[in-house]
């Protein structure tokens, strides 16, 4: 009773070899990596008696634990709910949505915790890790999601998996640089999450062009309830933003601006976003696609600010500009760049990731360059910027430019990284599949009967199922 | 392929210029409004550490946001999630439900900020906001989302703009009667949120009487699957109720037994529903609309006496009587007030948030009148109701009575106020749909072709896809 | 229009008067007991203030509350929406799975409060109650959730509610005699909760075999949505199992420690169930049913050891094994099982929890009788294992032997409980439904107008609604 497809009359999308020895292979790699340099970091060690000791804390609530686990949980369900769920709208490509975004989470998350590690939390010669690293594995893998959004329904699970090891890597050096070599501050990644991630994946799916998309054209569109699964997505990414924002900036006071100004942009952007979806619609209706995306985009756009002093209007400024750029992206924009750049762009991460992370990342910019001892207080100046050790000389101009620069490095990075790895995507060996089969999950799922042919099964047993 | 609809025979439900007006127009004075008056508080402001050193603080943890933040998202989780999917019940209205439910929180929170702001958080003209700030937001913006649940499929989203704008600032009035004037206690809202916001969307709803509604009886019912997208409200709002009524107690021991009083009056509230349900039917089976809503009741209804020292068995009776009393609602008194009083309640908020408000705040005064020295401890009595300054002299037995005026100031509030906003509601410039269309999404939204009729489409090609 | 069913042709399920009585009696004692038995403990009761100046705590953060109550919150998840959603995958049982989850849980935490109460926190005659035994309260009561996926489709509430009643009883005495007779450790309950747990269900489901379920082979499969809806309570599951595991372990490094063990071990699993889900398939397609469950086999085998220092390598390699064991299961041992030794495990019980626990409590035992103090420190020894007071002499050799020990006597008392258990549910009286009405929502549930038909409808006004 399957409905059989012209399965590989092109392409062999036979994954039974292929995806298993993928996984195993790099799952083994992981093990052995991990066995030879992963270790916990002091605060989850158990010799931590002794630590606590020696750095004079006096209560267990001071493990950094109880300061970003909460945080890490909201990050985690935004990353697997989140983008998973966010990206069900296709009607029939729910599994694939929700199946793979958790299979390269869960891979990629390993890989960053090994990439960043080796950057970030190397100590002789081991890697230890604390929450804090996995909430920076998990941010890393986010821009891996959001990459796979412009790539959504046209790939198979090991091209997935091969974009995962390369973006990671990619990932990690750009946020090396930012963070170490340009001493940047970019605790909620609009540089470093969404433009890397966003150009990286735009990047990847121009070279992965396939001209005979619109064979499928009904196929790119949604269900009543498949725009409803999305909205669980979309949710759980706006009311959890806030949380990613916060999860690694200071303790304290920065963690709770970062928080505020996260929610103050979020909610101004759903107005915005709101309102131009009804106005450019010549019927005035809203559009589901809008208010799933670009209501978000008011939490890429202060992913480099929040934590500064961007202050509640700021960030209502910022929320309601994203609001009105992401929507008319999506209006007039997306159609622009499939029909004239060749960039198919399923979830239209241009408008949700691209423009409102290039927004944030000069956001951030300015909001560093106009810093004042005034606005900080002494104290809080120094701490805000790190203004500490090589960088104690940095003003605030100068740390603005760095910021500046911070945008075009994510930028190069991504493009350079996007087409090589769009490039060994484009090799005829992982088995994607040809175009009138994209969006479409039976082509790598076992999927059940239909819910329609079933239904009339039920309700007339003498009629054969499929009509 | 879109089916045409009867679309504005009599009303013109045209939103393209109206709804963009209002949403930029009151965006734009937000933004006005905040540049003025809204600033961070000290524990959110980059003067963080000279104000612990004020404060005599030796960590950061000892920040508000560490005591309140989980809570916070717990909060806005129910209600975004919880109050939007919760209404997703009704076959063809899910994209109204929880998009307008997004809209009007969205907006409500930050006009909350500022009301309430101006009531309890203004120092030296600025509104000074935390944590706890966020979270009395989204408790305010909570009354709208449950008069919301009166009117839910009848009205524009203009409507519900205008609805909430007056009943937020209601709303800040009514709670700064209550809890300034007349010192009372009601940190999970049976008062202020929920016997206030069901009362006025009752009154709302009654004013907007629609005689000829029948005509989509059909539509006014569930599918299957609508059902299922309901729990997700359901459970989410039940899971994180204790931390509704926790999150702005006092910190330490109150919220702490906020949350196990509201954990146990939420489990026995679940077996009198399951009970009631199957009990009040013929054929004795269970009815999804009771499960989706009186098992919440519990939660209602030890709003005020939550962090109080209830007990979890005076919980437990507190669950227990409120899943009766909210079952039985549903079964005799909505269809009662429907036909008798022209009370058209969608979601039956009578049920869920009015009887059991009041529960709660009967509940709550009692509570307070039974308290003594001995049970709370000296200190614990004077911290619990903050019988300090001008109140040191207060008993419990005269709390008690002020705990009870706080009840008649909301009802007289949410009626007086119900009748007016019901009244601007009224005028025939909002954009809302003739009865036949009600509950209805495709009338405000983009809606795309029927899963049925697609399946249809994909099995026989040849056919016409709209049989 | 309600499609008409030959219900009861044998049996009666009808509930009207069975059910409330349950319910209502049962809560009505839970109160009585309640009213004796539970108070609140120090740091929920009023009297705090003293309670903090007696044990020279300077701030109301070193409130248990504030190290356990976000874990509590994701472990309350897991219960009702992870464990609720992810029995929604068969096509119509969804308001049964979701409905009866809730209410089995519901009455469940009460009675685990009072059980694990008398045996733990019973102090001069009052059981006293904080967020740890919230916490065990909803651990105990996954553990029936657990059992209630063997029996999924195929008993009544009544059924459900008695086999509550007795599993955590039954719980409760192998929790005490594992935890206080043997000193064993299970922070993630691998043997309490999961061993325990899936034994205790699979033995009722054997004593409960319905020779005839072939007939309605049709409806144990899921449609396209009921996969998505699954996938919800999956990824809950998934995402929060650290907290899960890591809830009541000590404060401080145990806890941070425990939760990035599972996060690893969760990572690889997902892989290995990918790789094998594709490689025993012919087609080399992935299953829905492994990705749902295998997956998470993960957390459960390291529900012992986490809090040890196991390791993120080992934690991986935990994790690589188990997605293999779980998914091979579901491929191979669960039609065996069926086939060979009547045992009908509806939602693979035995694939997910019961060998994933055995290998938890194995790992356990080896972690533990690993342990030295070079790898804990000398202080972090002691903490790990308790090794104080009457078991200061206990070496780690001894412990792992324990640990062992602890494995056997939860499934001894699985296995008796079950047997005992099920054979009180084989009584005539419950309700249960025919073999050809399981898996069917409208025995027990009032169920909607199909979709399909109603969609007919809504084209074919003139057409009767269900063809």
């Amino acid at each position: 009773m399957e409905r059989q497809r012209h399965q590989g009359m092109a392409k062999n999308t036979y994954m039974r070899w292929r995806l298993p020895l993928v996984c195993l292979l790099w799952e083994v790699a992981m093990i052995i990596l991990f066995g030879v340099f992963v270790r916990f970091s002091p605060e989850a060690d158990a010799h931590w008696e002794e630590e606590k000791r020696e750095m004079n804390l006096t209560s267990d609530i001071e493990n950094d634990f109880y300061f970003r686990y909460p945080s890490f949980q909201d990050v985690h369900v935004m990353i697997f709910v989140g983008f998973g769920f966010l990206m069900t709208f296709l009607k029939r490509y729910g599994f694939g949505a929700v199946g793979f975004n958790f299979l390269l989470a869960a891979f990629g998350i390993q890989w960053a915790l090994l990439m960043q590690g080796w950057f970030h939390s190397f100590k002789s010669g081991k890697i230890l890790i604390g929450v804090e690293n996995l909430i920076n594995a998990d941010f890393c893998v986010g821009s891996v999601c959001i990459a796979f959004g412009a790539i959504l329904g046209k790939t198979s699970p090991i091209q997935l998996l091969v974009m995962t090891l390369f973006q990671v890597t990619l990932f990690a050096v750009n946020e090396y640089i930012l963070l170490n070599l340009l001493h940047v501050k970019d605790a909620g990644g609009s540089m470093t999450i969404h433009t890397f991630g966003a150009y990286f994946g735009l990047t990847v799916t121009r070279i992965l062009y396939r001209p005979n998309l619109e064979q499928c054209k009904d196929k790119q569109g949604s269900v009543y309830h498949s725009d409803l699964f999305a909205m669980i997505g979309t949710l759980y990414l706006w009311m959890y933003w806030p949380s990613f924002n916060s999860a690694i900036s200071d303790h304290g006071d920065a963690q709770h601006r970062a928080a505020i100004n996260t929610y103050c942009s979020l909610a101004a952007c759903v107005l915005t976003t709101m309102a131009f979806s009804s106005m450019l619609q010549k019927k005035g209706k809203l559009d589901m696609v809008h208010i799933q995306n670009a209501t978000l985009a008011g939490g890429v756009a202060v992913g480099t600010s929040a934590e500064m002093m961007l202050t509640p209007y700021g960030s209502l400024i910022v929320g309601f500009i994203c609001g009105i750029v992401s929507t008319v992206g999506y209006v007039y924009l997306t159609p622009f760049l499939e029909s004239r750049l060749h960039i198919q762009d399923t979830c239209g991460i241009h408008n949700l990731h691209a423009m409102p992370g290039l927004i944030g990342g000069i956001v951030g910019a300015i909001t560093a360059a106009a810093a004042t001892e005034d606005v900080y207080g002494k104290e809080g100046f120094i701490k805000a910027f790190d203004f500490t050790g090589a960088y104690q000389t940095r003003t605030p101009s100068v740390q603005g430019g760095f910021q500046a620069a911070g945008i075009v490095v994510s930028l190069l990075i991504a493009f350079a990284g996007g087409a090589l790895v769009g490039a060994i995507l484009k090799l005829p060996v992982w088995g994607d599949a040809a175009a009138e089969n994209c969006f479409e999950d039976d082509i790598y799922w076992e999927v059940p009967e239909d819910e329609e042919s079933e239904a009339y099964h039920m309700h007339n047993p003498d009629k054969p199922a499929s009509p």
